[in-house]
């Protein structure tokens, strides 16, 4: 199991900055996923992936991908005190999940 | 309330690893507090910072005062695939909880 976090590259994070909304995508998806999906993939020793996404608008037609998989996922969006406009999309986090489902989604997306 | 990631410099992780080291040790300290704490957290809308540590050995220091001060904190550790030996200190997550607490722990750390 994986949980893929697609942060974009289009917006001019700093590298805190993108980890703090890659952490935020991941909690908040994880929270969205079944008790038995988070217990697994806690158990596996929570893999993650982070990846490079270039648009808001890629993020929200990956989210309906995910969506369509069954997948939980999660759209982080800024609340803008600091280096980004309020309401920003940051990062999409999907999954936990198979790999094989989840790589439907993300699968073609470069490693940030 | 606030929870605060301290990623180390010293040990060449890439922007995409870091962020995902950050979001395993803020997953792991969250699920180390307690069921009221993390509902007032998220609440809030889960705020988060990213700050720089120095060392292994400071990391664990630091994980000392969270643990004298009753807060919630998870130290990680990279299971070396990519990148970084096995069993390398990366991160630790201090929180969620009040902020003058989080900050008697980490307080003195430049943001990320």
């Amino acid at each position: 199991m994986k949980q893929a976090i697609v942060a974009r590259t289009d917006v001019g994070m700093g590298t805190g900055k993108l980890a703090a909304q890659v952490a935020h995508a991941s909690l908040s998806a994880y929270e969205d996923a079944d008790r038995r999906t988070r217990k697994e993939w806690k158990g596996e020793g929570q893999k993650k992936v982070v990846l490079k996404g270039e648009s808001e608008s890629q993020l929200f037609e990956l989210a309906d991908v995910a969506e369509r998989e069954g997948l939980p996922y999660a759209v982080v969006r800024d609340a803008g005190h600091t280096q980004l406009d309020p309401g920003t999309v940051t990062a999409l986090a999907v999954g936990p999940g198979r790999d094989n489902i989840v790589d439907k989604v993300t699968g073609d997306l470069p490693l940030y």
